[in-house]
């Protein structure tokens, strides 16, 4: 069955990382304990491992992001891979080269990894099914659809705290309707095991298919947070709030958000997370960003070595990545 | 005689790259001949030669062009060089530093090569006229005038399939007049002995000087490609079919278009060039440009091969670049 | 008393280069001495030195400088280092993260420099106050407050030509009052032993706190020029001259442009310097900066190496950076 999702090679090895939906626990398993061993390569006095020693890894960014092209450009360096960082105004790109003809040129480069980011929903899938086979393609987001690396991420840094998934309640809070982290979030944990997986904001912005995806909507913060033992504040769109979604930041702030008062309805050692950047005093109060429950730096810290464990995977299916002298420090 | 041309330095050796016109075929020759050594670095795991080591490369673009910028930028990676990416607005240039000031301050700095592209002219010879003495400046493409790096992987790309050049019928199709490809083309075709280059296009669009270069000019299809070994259609700037010069681009697709029918006219095993971006249904059909005698990507991949050649020929004058022992793969 | 300056660590060490104000002269002395090991590396066919091999070090940078980017990555790059370039558009900065979360990120991410640059005075050291223990923050310009590197670059040129800094005199020229460069230098020139500086230029460009820090201000080029041993002459930013304070560049020229004529006011062996770049007839005439005084060239080469230096030394605390095996050149 592996030959059906384009994510796995035909040994059923991660080869491009699109979205979770779709793959198995033991690949998401897989990835996290993978990631463990990159976790103190930023503590080392060189942060650099040779795994991905002259690959070339070009960021296809469709959208900008510095700050998400950064964690990606990082994560390349410190395995001593080449980084082209290439930023394409959709509107020139119209005009000009096509996308599959601008694939087929960095290929001939030989390329080996894009990372892209594109406001599309589905391109980096769309650039996954284009590609020569030794290629492998990231998705860096896409539109509204997937953040898959920020939902990794996210689970590792929660298995790092909880160690285990099968008992959590998790509640993820805010506009799930156009959040790709939410859906890939959802994804992540409901593959991993979480037996109890809530959604929490106004009915307007929780998609109509939510209860398909294994998740309970809750409109209310009281409820939606009783018992909770992870606690995920999205950051508020507000470009998005214009319309008549929602009145007014200040009445979602009010109704839906972190504050140490809200808070206190998860559990006591619940612990609060956010995928950045924050938006202070709009969906989370800054004495619980900043607080003793508060994971978000940690998040930061994690996504560099998942983005590592990623690509050293993917990038690495045919070398023996497991090698321990791999992990060995350089000097 | 070779104190003559600014390209050689004093022992005859290539110092600067900056147009084919002036080179000796066996420098040419030297130059097809060392980038074969680079041709299987793109398909080793480590895609990295230390030839370059330490040095810094200099990527001064007057001129926006991502596309060519990636393959010096690749090129010069791979070489294991340091690159700096300058791109300079040629209308603050104007009211702030001179070039040779500038010129004078990466001097200063120790960089080792100018990789230029400029809107005018020249430019790229203008620097290599002022700069010191060790450093080495390549053309990456000035106004109307030259593109040498793109012809001498134009020229590579025919040996590779042809063999020989010497009896060979080479066509340019489309707007020789304001193609810099198309002048360094020619150069380095009839340089390296190709008995028949033929430019094909509306007389409006054919210098009055071309029969002077050595070359026959076609206005006619059937004409210029008969028996062609070659043929290698040239990017349509739309933005300059705006005059008077021609009616429309559905209109030159009609008379010069390159498709399976007017491909017939050339040899059954014609191979078909571009330099690409390709104008799909302006300059050339899909099902030529994807078809079997298409070199176009392979064109992409020689690019890579023969600008590392000439950035370590230019550069690694003064280092015994013929050892052997730097083609050893890195680990 | 070093617990009360930012810039030091707790053994007296310099962690942070924020400002020569408040510095000792042993702590300069240092850097310059430290530098001297680093101008060889330019001239070194391999120009790199693995000092930071594995860190990583952020340009942030607020306010565009192509130009002094350059000399850090340039310097970074050659330690070895890998390099972040981040340009913060500032109109987009105030809508989204606050400046302390984009730096809480970044460390969490690990980085181990920033170097800032920023159109506000007293930026680097907001930023130095914040940051995690193990982080080193270099002031590539702020405001109209400091630029410590430049003022070190110019100290070390001096002290080239000089060598000793107890019986010289030193003229400022130009427009004191809107100069980090100035600020600078005036600290470092005075913390080192100059007896006699002087900066010279029209009073409403003089700031009012001048006599202050210990400088002889001269309103008349004759008499601030006589018996210089050095004359650093200062970027007139012409966008600043618009206003009421100098009616016209050229009135300006004509009272304090350093000429062949001018420059006869100082010692014959007098060195021109200037932070380029250059504005060739509105404060120097080209025949000076140009000439065999001038040591304009030189400043940008020492400003390579003594930006290693302070990078090497702030980074290198905790590694022993004094080893003779690290100067080995690579290969």
């Amino acid at each position: 069955m592996t030959g059906n999702n384009i994510q796995l090679d035909e040994h059923g090895r991660l080869r491009h990382f699109l979205t979770i939906e779709g793959l198995k626990k033991t690949i998401l398993t897989d990835i996290l304990d993978y990631a463990e061993n990159f976790t103190t390569v930023g503590h080392q006095p060189v942060k650099k491992l040779p795994l991905l020693r002259g690959k070339t890894i070009t960021n296809l960014f469709f959208e900008a992001s510095t700050r998400t092209r950064t964690t990606f450009e990082l994560a390349a360096k410190r395995l001593s891979a080449d980084v082209l960082n290439i930023n394409i105004d959709t509107s020139s790109a119209v005009k000009g080269e096509s996308l599959l003809d601008m694939l087929r040129n960095f290929e001939a480069m030989h390329c080996d990894m894009f990372v892209v980011r594109h406001a599309r929903s589905g391109a980096a899938h769309f650039i996954a099914q284009h590609v020569a086979p030794h290629i492998s393609v990231i998705n860096g987001g896409d539109g509204s659809h997937a953040h898959p690396t920020q939902a990794m991420l996210d689970v590792f840094t929660i298995r790092r705290h909880k160690q285990e998934f099968q008992n959590l309640t998790v509640a993820i809070v805010g506009d799930i309707m156009h959040s790709r982290v939410a859906r890939s979030q959802i994804h992540a944990l409901t593959t991993l095991g979480v037996p109890e997986v809530r959604v929490v904001g106004p009915q307007t912005l929780i998609p109509v298919e939510a209860e398909q995806l294994g998740v309970h909507v809750y409109n209310d913060m009281q409820r939606g947070l009783r018992n909770a033992d992870v606690v995920i504040m999205l950051r508020l769109q507000r470009e998005r709030m214009q319309g008549a979604l929602l009145p007014s930041a200040q009445e979602f702030f009010e109704c839906y958000g972190l504050t140490e008062r809200t808070l206190a309805f998860a559990k006591p050692d619940a612990i609060v997370m956010h995928p950045g950047p924050i938006n202070r005093g709009v969906e989370i109060e800054s004495t619980v960003a900043d607080g003793p429950q508060s994971v978000i730096l940690e998040q930061v810290t994690n996504g560099i070595a998942v983005r590592m464990a990623i690509m050293a995977m993917t990038l690495g299916r045919h070398q023996g990545k497991d090698s321990d002298t791999q992990f060995e420090e350089l000097d």
